[in-house]
């Protein structure tokens, strides 16, 4: 029996927080548990919303949140704080903006937090997405602050990706380039009351129109101030659109392979490591092999070929 | 034999080159000569760099390349580039300028991009470091887009680690917080003619105030213009002091200890995985668990689990 399960898919929000504590952690029961989950999956739109730090994306998931609330929707929302540098406060910090929103039983809000030595971040908020799909949420959106390879990796899993930018970054419209085609099935100039806008726009539907889609889609450009609540109309609009369209195309289906083999490398990556440091007396041995690598004693190849080369834990039978 | 290896000794450029794409591809003997490699590394100052997009830290880079370089020494560049949509083009984009420095054969820069499945990212440019290191560079400059989670774990094994900040971030400031403290040996807010400066400065220093670090260095905030070449020998004379610093405290042997532990951790989770999917068929297994995902007939966790059950690469047991 898996514990909560029925509480989980009944959208019990104090089991639903358990079920991601536990993904979170990884400790326990989470693998039956996901096991249990997926078989309810599919059926919530997942929404990523990524862009550079001060583009406003808070901002603009609390106010996309309260849009969706208004339909009578229910919303999921899972900030990624990878604890760095330049993103680690912002998300809780603006967080505090929402209180209104969290005191909306509707409204599910979670910050999912740089993981420990195993990895996994990204691997814990994609199950994080699922439990709350599985719970009834209709939206689950996902904001990240997207610069990092593993950010970038989160919201391709989404269904529509969002990316976020502001006028007049100057330079920085060069600094996109390229790999913004892959990801951004709606792109979204926020602080459009600022001087700029226009050039803003020009310079990215340049870029926009160099790209080539597997699945032909013409990402729109909506333009927002969602500080006053403008434009989030249109951009709950292209979002639906993009849903719409996608699922309809070969591409979604190749999508939604690589989105699964992703995933599973993800957690396969981590679940060796685990293994591996699950052995008896690993952890001592690793920190005697990280000291001799310190001191030069040793390199660190020959430490990793060392431990790999132990039986694992649990395992009575020679293997 | 290695081949090559007293070539990479003796500084050869093509020999490094070709050293830095073995190991970044971690294919063929790339192993063997890191091992052969890691006893003659130490000698370098590695110096990380790292801020958001625009912040100029390509500029400052150059700058501080040729400052080392008007002092007789040889420098090594690292451009760590994780194609990411809001740092991608950049860093290629900005090494067209070091075009003048690219022609100088004491300088030798190199970008490293995204790796493919099996990750390893982090753990190839720490290897490209070491390399250039045992190759009699006086100073490996590593430069991140430093906002993702192993961009921020490249610069942490820097002996110096430099944030670069610019005046006016407004509410940006605030997004940096607390994880900026453990991480920032130097500060420098460059692009310092612009409005705001005072304002930026007063800010960091309340956020640095705050903080407690295991080593009690106080790290300076420097003033730069890069693009004029104002403030780079006040940079280069910071990052020289918190190198002598660090060399002379306890904090440093811990910092040393931990970043041998990190970077055995990454290259046995990149291993674990090269052993798992290097087994028969195991590709094909892959695609066909990705497929079963992506149409819910299977769980990711337990496609997992299958994978792990299988006996791995180089046995003859029956599958």
């Amino acid at each position: 029996m898996i514990s909560g399960i029925e509480k989980i898919l009944s959208g019990e929000a104090r089991a639903v927080a358990r079920a991601i504590s536990k993904v979170e952690d990884g400790v326990g029961d989470a693998a039956e548990l996901m096991k249990a989950v997926f078989a309810h999956t599919g059926r919530a739109v997942v929404i990523g919303i990524t862009g550079s730090p001060g583009a406003g994306k808070s901002s603009l998931v609390d106010k996309l949140a309260l849009l969706y609330r208004q339909r009578g929707e229910r919303v999921g929302i899972v900030a990624v704080d990878p604890s760095s540098p330049f993103s680690g406060g912002a998300i809780l910090g603006d967080r505090i903006r929402m209180q209104t929103l969290g005191l909306d039983r509707g409204v599910f809000i979670r910050s999912m937090a740089t993981r420990g030595n195993l990895g996994g971040l990204a691997r814990a908020t994609v199950d994080a997405v699922a439990i709350l799909d599985a719970a009834g949420y209709d939206k689950v959106i996902v904001e990240t602050v997207g610069v990092g390879q593993d950010e970038v990796e989160i919201v391709k899993t989404a269904d529509v990706s969002v990316v976020v930018l502001v006028p007049g970054m100057g330079d920085d419209i060069q600094a996109i380039k390229a790999g913004i085609m892959e990801i951004g099935d709606v792109f979204v100039i926020n602080k459009a009351d600022r001087e700029g806008v226009l050039r803003t726009e020009k310079e990215l539907e340049a870029l926009l129109s160099l790209a080539m889609r597997p699945d032909y889609w013409q990402p729109p450009i909506i333009k927002t101030v969602a500080t006053e609540s403008k434009g989030i109309d249109d951009l709950a609009a292209a979002i639906e659109k993009y849903y719409e369209y996608q699922r309809r195309t070969e591409a979604s289906a190749e999508r939604r392979h690589a989105i699964a083999r992703w995933r599973i490398l993800e957690l396969l990556r981590e679940r060796l490591l685990a293994r591996t440091l699950a052995a008896d007396s690993a952890s001592e041995r690793l920190d005697q092999l990280a000291a001799e690598v310190a001191d030069k004693r040793r390199d660190p190849y020959s430490a990793v070929e060392t431990l790999m080369e132990k039986p694992e834990a649990g395992s009575q039978k020679p293997e």
